[in-house]
């Protein structure tokens, strides 16, 4: 039998049981005490150390219950065999490169993914929050609806009917934590055998991410209608996902005829479907909002997405999904078991936000404030009189411009970077660069949600500066 | 050219424009314009219809948008070539089963997913949710890091390291909404040619979900250690899932032998790792909490999960998934454009919650209370003089009762339910019945974290005459 030597620190703070199952899982981990050996009876060590008999005991269950020792009945506590011991010690991790990457700073940023959150009503914020947390407390933090609250859900279709011509039912929403997650919950129902043709350009962490689910996907060409269906036909994909309210990045609405033929080529194919991406429908400034391709569907083959990134704000984490029957059916089969992910409070602060006329009137004033810096860049581009033609406009935050021949991408977002304004080049929005037409003239984005008007007169008198060769 | 009979009500709350465009819609998609036809001059139309000549712009830039019309220059407005027209219906949408499906009434429910909200500390949250949305508004609102913010990360891996001994830094933390999410973000991560093996019975809705990712599952049989190593180096998997500190359902603490037995498999063939999901390991009521599987492993071989769904509250939708180099490499490489699934409101009430202390006051509070249902519960039942064996006590929210021969868990669990008594049979628990062995008695789980200690002893009573019969 092993003779322990353990050296006990009755002042320490450590207590006297965990001293001792400290010392004897080190002398089994260094090998001191060899596998199968059997270490004293509790009796014996409590005797030896001059401490109960109870402190020796705790000891020993501690080794019991992490494995270090086997008990025997009758016969006593023998140490466990243990192959290998693997070492507590700190693997190299790189830092992230985005914490530690350098990066140009510029006075004006036109990126197209901007959101002005100086409008952001956080005192109404605010107060919903106090509300919720106050009445119906305990019930909010117990798990909901898998889908999302029925109170959140039937706020949302109501909305979308009204706004967006969307036709649903409740039980049709699924409420998740932002359109990404929503993305992966769909190739969760619908299984990844499918292929998925996307626009180029496009939304492309769509395509990235359809890609890394394993997802088939591919690219069709578009004409000034959006998608083409005679290519999607020939593309072999049996889902098309599309923007068709305003296409990312090219701005397009797709026309209804258009959306007539896509919904005809679904309908063509059992199982093929329609992802439509309403991602910045609510912002329109000229005549009534278009509606929703799902709004025209009456076969089931629309799977229609939003978030409330946009019309509220990106970090909210909120998006919602309209699912047909037939998707819903496997949803419910496949997945509903997945709880939901966003939190009761949240989605009852949205609901309130919602159902209490604030999401309204917080749309009705950004859309205002979005048209007015709209109107002033158009107007200054227009001033410009240069070799471009603008497009996308009227909708949306963001729009283009169109150069003739002659002049590059890199050139014009080089010489604006020069006089500190950041604008976007169309090619990164293409997936490969399969979809870039030779010879076809630069294009540049400007987003314009996050700049004041005055920022925007400002940052276009510096384009007109860095562009004079250009124009 | 078509004549337009237009009715308008110039009373009517409906614009004139908007009646103007609803007309021509509905003419063009009844096939009463035909395509191609010629539409009347806005000059013409609007002496015709005695209207201002920029409400009948406004109702034809409204088609034109929509695509019902297209203009040629010069020549004017004709309706478009619409194919096929979808018309707005309802389509029928089963009511959700779980919605109206009936169920029956019990008075007490040994629940072994229950958690005590009673003592969520609701003042506390509601004070930080009210500091967290005063200062440093703006920013909250805007996208985060998407690993989730470094604050929060922080404080997850000192509390890990400290109390689970997890051996990790912020970098390597990914914040996601729930650990169903993050385990789809983990296989969007690894990709789905991966053989995933769990132990049977296990926490079934992980075998789902992989099921359903399309990765390749299979189950693997356990002994008294937890999984066996030998037969999952038969099984062809190349990723063990798996909860060493306190098995679900069989309330299993894996020993330190089957662990390096576990990290020596997997360190044998590069791509191999373990998914150890911690899901209740914060209670344990005897001795000191054993460390988790991970700080063990010096070869990046463990991707650890959990979440604060046991430890908080399940409706905060909050978990964490500490990955290993080559896991977070390919994270970084794959998804790291994929947005937090978390508000950043949310994380920063949680990351305060653990900074301020609040968190290991509420854990040991919870521990203490769960530690005297535990202990309530043991004693009741050990009172019985019962025909079963007690197992999976002194850790987690539940423990199992195994029953001698000559008794079925329907039998069980149907004569507590005549008593108004709801507990679980292990059956339920296994994966196909590939895992049940012939002959082996009844388990029942019984759960206690949603009982206070007199509801126990009532339920315990209520048990005691209703398997009177089979004790």
């Amino acid at each position: 039998m092993y003779e322990l030597a353990i050296n006990l620190q009755t002042k320490s703070k450590t207590p006297l049981y965990e001293q001792i199952y400290n010392y004897i899982k080190r002398e089994i981990q260094d090998g001191h005490i060899k596998s199968g050996e059997r270490l004293p009876s509790t009796r014996a060590l409590s005797r030896h150390l001059e401490v109960s008999r109870s402190t020796v005991e705790l000891a020993y269950e501690q080794l019991l219950s992490e494995g270090y020792v086997e008990a025997v009945p009758c016969r006593g506590y023998f140490a466990s065999q243990i192959d290998e011991l693997y070492q507590l010690e700190k693997p190299a991790i790189p830092e992230s490169e985005s914490e530690t990457e350098s990066f140009q700073k510029y006075d004006y940023d036109f990126t197209p993914n901007g959101v002005d959150l100086n409008s952001f009503p956080y005192n109404v914020w605010r107060k919903l929050s106090r509300e919720c947390l106050t009445d119906d407390r305990a019930e909010l933090f117990r798990l909901g609806n898998p889908q999302g609250e029925y109170g959140l859900r039937n706020a949302i279709s109501s909305y979308l009917h009204q706004a967006r011509g969307v036709n649903c039912r409740p039980e049709q929403v699924i409420v998740g934590a932002g359109g990404e997650y929503l993305l992966m919950l769909l190739v969760t129902v619908i299984g990844n055998g499918h292929r998925i043709a996307l626009e180029n350009p496009t939304y492309r962490q769509a395509y990235r991410l359809f890609e890394n689910l394993s997802c088939q996907v591919c690219t069709v060409d578009m004409d000034k209608s959006g998608m083409r269906v005679d290519r999607l036909q020939g593309s072999g994909a049996d889902i098309a996902f599309v923007m068709p309210s305003h296409q990312y990045p090219l701005g397009i609405v797709m026309p209804i005829r258009r959306r007539m033929e896509l919904l005809k080529w679904a309908d063509e194919k059992e199982g093929r479907y329609i992802i439509e991406d309403d991602y910045d429908s609510e912002f329109r400034y000229k005549g009534k909002p278009i509606p929703a391709l799902q709004g025209y569907d009456s076969k089931g083959k629309v799977i229609y997405t939003g978030t409330f990134s946009k019309s509220v704000a990106p970090a909210i984490r909120v998006g919602y999904m309209v699912l047909p029957e037939s998707v819903l059916e496997a949803y419910r089969r496949k997945c509903s078991f997945l709880n939901s992910t966003v939190s009761r409070v949240d989605q009852l602060i949205l609901q309130k936000f919602i159902e209490d006329g604030y999401y309204e009137r917080h749309l009705n004033k950004t859309r205002a404030l979005y048209r007015n810096r709209h109107d002033v860049l158009l107007s200054c581009l227009k001033e410009m009189h240069g070799n471009f033609r603008i497009s996308g406009e009227n909708a949306g935050v963001h729009l283009l411009l169109r150069f003739g021949q002659g002049v590059s991408e890199e050139m014009l977002v080089g010489s604006a970077a020069e006089n500190g304004v950041k604008v976007y080049g169309l090619s990164g929005y293409y997936v490969k660069e399969e979809g870039r037409k030779e010879g076809q003239g630069a294009v540049i984005l400007l987003g314009y949600a996050n700049m004041g008007e005055e920022k925007i007169e400002k940052a276009c008198r510096l384009l007109r500066k860095a562009w004079e060769k250009y124009l």
